[in-house]
């Protein structure tokens, strides 16, 4: 409960840091900011800010000095699904309930909009004066973030899950696609905080670590699930799309039992983690849990 | 004859530099990085590297401080040429002489690694050892390019480009367009070898900026007349190729000569900035000289 109401408040100030920092409607060329913002507004769970935010305050860190880390995780995560909705990647016309980018626009304007919003990211992290840290732990956020989203992180989980589509595969190919396609945001999300902080302690980052790994795989399997269990109103996508597509999934591979056990596991691994920290970790915890239970 | 060389050697010290940074093919995915590689490593002018090296070099820095530089603002313009010439932009098969990455892979690991290169420059400038400027400067680095080629810089000037398409236009909105979508990354090109060699003299920069504003539009008038006076063969790209996607060009809108004219005009007020400078600024000036030139 406690922690439904922060993901509410961290909801409500990422949707304040969005509309201020994206572009305005009226800025030329109104179109592209128009898709930027249609996709980046869109209410979604805002679960990596969420991640910023929790990891940066146990740390001891102000809320506004997380505003930007929490911002920018975001706008990556923005700029990746309206790419990876675009036809020729997984071709989906609906997201969180509304128009995908390229249905509501067109084509090219949703890689216009993509492309800008992984620049926003970059360029409000090397220069908004509300983030307080110094310029090398700046420099620290901007090549965790580009090493979490690019060829070896994010973009590259996308390229080998579409590489995987129709084919068999195997559990350790596809934890390792998923670490790279999800857990790799999710788990610099947690580094964020961690950096904001400017905590210089390896072994507190090891234990953040171990804890935003079994997060990221724990979030994927839960979704997973929810594509067989949920409904399409819901989950705000089509039900059954992994299926309908030939993706493979944790489910299919091992078992809708078993992929639930797993998740379990994962969860338990996340909180003996955050055990070996010397600081109130319940944020964290709670934020464990919240995965393997959440609807949508 | 002097700058020809010069351009020579910059050529063959990016593909070096591309070779270096760019993810080895046999990494995992590989067919993304070699999407990456088969764009980025396709010998190009590489006039923006030329340009960092000549203007930081005029300001006394070594060239090996201005690689990471070079290299960036290369793998910005490697990215935005991939997405121009998907199937909903420009629909180009041939680029420099060989198929487009779209042709050559598939439209999503084209989208894919132009996202994955605009990711590397970023990393590479926010980590590379080699560059040795103070962490403050790498940070301007970093906002000078974000913003030269986000959605009020490059990227934005594509998109005004494509709304352009097949609407009759006036020369002031031609202009605005490719100082966004061309003489943007031109200018910052520029600005980033003036940010490698640290000076702090405003007069020195407006300068600078006067000659880089000059030459990016000076630039893209001669691209317009080549399109038109040249053959496909020597342009590496289809001639006639405006005129086919009823794009505005300069010489369309004054005319042939009037165009020739005013490129001459733009090289006269670049090199009258270059004199205002305290520097030896032959191969800067050589360099404009050579813009209203080429043959390509």
């Amino acid at each position: 409960m406690a922690h439904q109401k922060f993901l509410t408040q961290v909801q409500g100030r990422v949707q304040g840091l969005l509309d201020h920092y994206l572009p305005a409607e009226s800025l030329k060329p109104q179109r592209l900011h128009q898709a930027m913002r249609h996709s980046a507004l869109n209410p979604g769970k805002r679960l990596r800010p969420a991640l910023v935010y929790a990891c940066g305050e146990m740390l001891g860190c102000e809320t506004k000095t997380l505003d930007v880390p929490a911002l920018v995780v975001e706008l990556i995560h923005a700029y990746s699904l309206i790419h990876d909705d675009l036809p020729c990647m997984d071709d989906d016309d609906l997201r969180r309930g509304i128009p995908t980018c390229h249905i509501a626009f067109d084509e090219a304007t949703a890689v216009l909009a993509g492309d800008a919003l992984q620049t926003l990211a970059f360029e409000v992290l090397a220069s908004d004066q509300t983030l307080t840290v110094s310029p090398s732990t700046r420099l620290q956020m901007i090549a965790a973030l580009t090493r979490a989203s690019g060829s070896l992180g994010m973009g590259g989980g996308q390229a080998i899950d579409l590489e995987m589509t129709n084919k068999a595969t195997d559990l350790a190919t596809l934890e390792s696609m998923h670490q790279m396609k999800t857990g790799a945001l999710i788990n610099v999300s947690v580094q964020m905080g961690y950096l904001a902080s400017e905590i210089d302690d390896p072994k507190v980052f090891e234990h953040l670590h171990t804890y935003s790994q079994a997060l990221g795989l724990a979030f994927q399997i839960r979704d997973d699930i929810l594509d067989i269990e949920s409904d399409t109103q819901t989950l705000g996508k089509p039900q059954g799309s992994d299926l309908d597509k030939n993706k493979s999934t944790f489910p299919a591979l091992m078992g809708l039992d078993v992929a639930k056990q797993r998740a379990e596991e994962l969860v338990e691994s996340a909180l003996a983690a955050l055990n070996q920290l010397p600081y109130n970790s319940d944020n964290l915890a709670a934020f464990a849990r919240y995965i393997v239970q959440r609807e949508y």
